[in-house]
């Protein structure tokens, strides 16, 4: 099965566009769960448990596995083994690098890891990003308008009328020959998501920013699905992982994302209402 | 000691800008020492013993120790090891992420795995490379422009009358108040080096693409080097740990070290001989 159909069926199974971010800090888990083998796996497995018919993709940021050293590898293993087969599973790590080290990386990610999805960064450009293309199974997004302050500094430069984020968005579509790319778009930034969904009218796109980072939902969902109200990936991370920090921090966190799933349910509903007879 | 002392301390005592990139493939690597508990290691460590008194720093590029699994952690941590102390470490991982997710990556590279410098990525700004930047002591070398075909997709895009990877200089440039920042220019581009030196004359370059990616030598010393004709890290990855893939690929590695450092040096007199009096 091709990325984009993976992502339709379990969009639909699930009746879900909500991405849950495991990006689990030793120092904000639960202390309780210290007294386990790996703490931050045993955190992931109960939250994936609470949570795992709610989404439709799990988002790992390899940062915070990196942070662990060597068994953040290990963990990122046993976290994947603990996801259930369909739901897709993004490796965060935003790499590029010239053609024979990004081969590496993606080896890396899509083989050994065994990741559905990878994040990477364009600065490098095409060939710096097409080992993570090749394959029509992989999904691949390209970080095009993020979600931090830093943005400013170099996505909003101006490249001849518009902005580079833009032209980068229009790159990738022409690198989409494989039918498998998507695009990183921040939620925090309503109207430049707009003028992406309108350059970019078919690939899914990866929205972070809601939750902590206070982006905006009904833009997310409104301008980030497809005109089917699909292809949005609504990724929400320390607003349902923490939402507490007690014993009961796996049942909030199926609260939180019930509620997040329902709300973006909502926004659907409004903005893609099948049109009437009339 | 700060990093840009650190760098001219062992540029002076090595009499070398030459870096090693230190990128071990398993299916290059001589067969004898598969025998070894960790071939990679092995391999790191005899290219390192028979060059330590020729490089200025050794590079590692994360994505070859990453397609290594958990145990390419480990080979980094005893690589490192057995670099001899006062030589430049770069975990060359291009990494960049939001705010606190580049703070993880930093500690792992910084404080876990301990490198004397880390290279990044410009593309999500000023907060996803900060991280990076606190201490005086650790260098932080930014992509500015590479030495792959893709630069051409981003780096040279116009902004203004100026091209993309021109404002990334200028912008590091301004983010260099710790005095620890250098730029990544490939040796690819050379009229391109001379630019980004004249647009940063004090800070050190990292000097990727000489070797097997054919990269100018002599405009990589002639436009790399800062007045003093330092600053500039010219690394050679390929050509010198691949000099021979037979039982004598060390003293092959060290015959080539040999010859690239000295051509390096002849450059350097070359083009920054001192002024005569007349």
């Amino acid at each position: 099965m091709s990325f984009y159909q993976k992502l339709r069926s379990i969009q639909r199974k699930n009746n879900s566009l909500l991405c849950v971010g495991l990006d689990p800090d030793i120092k904000k888990i639960p202390k309780f769960l210290l007294q386990h083998g790996n703490p931050v796996f045993e955190f992931n497995k109960r939250i994936i448990d609470a949570t795992r018919d709610l989404v439709c993709a799990y988002k790992i940021n390899l940062a915070f596995y990196e942070a662990l050293g060597a068994s953040g590898w290990y963990t990122i293993h046993q976290t994947l083994a603990a996801i259930p087969k369909g739901i897709i599973t993004i490796g965060d790590g935003k790499r590029g690098d010239i053609g024979n080290s990004s081969e590496l990386y993606a080896q890396a990610l899509m083989d050994d890891h065994g990741f559905t999805a990878s994040t990477v960064n364009p600065y490098m450009g095409h060939d710096s990003v097409s080992p993570f293309m090749k394959s029509k199974q992989h999904g691949v997004f390209v970080l095009v308008l993020t979600s931090n302050s830093g943005a400013k500094d170099m996505q909003y430069l101006k490249v001849g009328s518009r902005p580079l984020y833009e032209h980068v968005a229009a790159k990738v579509r022409k690198w989409n020959v494989n039918l498998n790319c998507g695009l990183v778009v921040g939620a925090t930034r309503p109207k430049d998501l707009a003028r992406v969904r309108t350059l970019a009218p078919e690939m899914p796109l990866l929205i972070p920013g809601i939750g902590a980072q206070g982006g905006d939902l009904q833009a997310a969902v409104r301008y980030g699905c497809d005109k089917r109200s699909e292809m949005a990936i609504i990724n929400a991370s320390r607003s349902i992982i923490y939402a507490s920090r007690g014993e009961d921090f796996a049942s909030a966190a199926r609260t939180a994302a019930v509620t997040l799933r329902d709300e973006i349910n909502e926004y659907r509903k409004t903005f893609f209402r099948p049109k009437r007879q009339t």
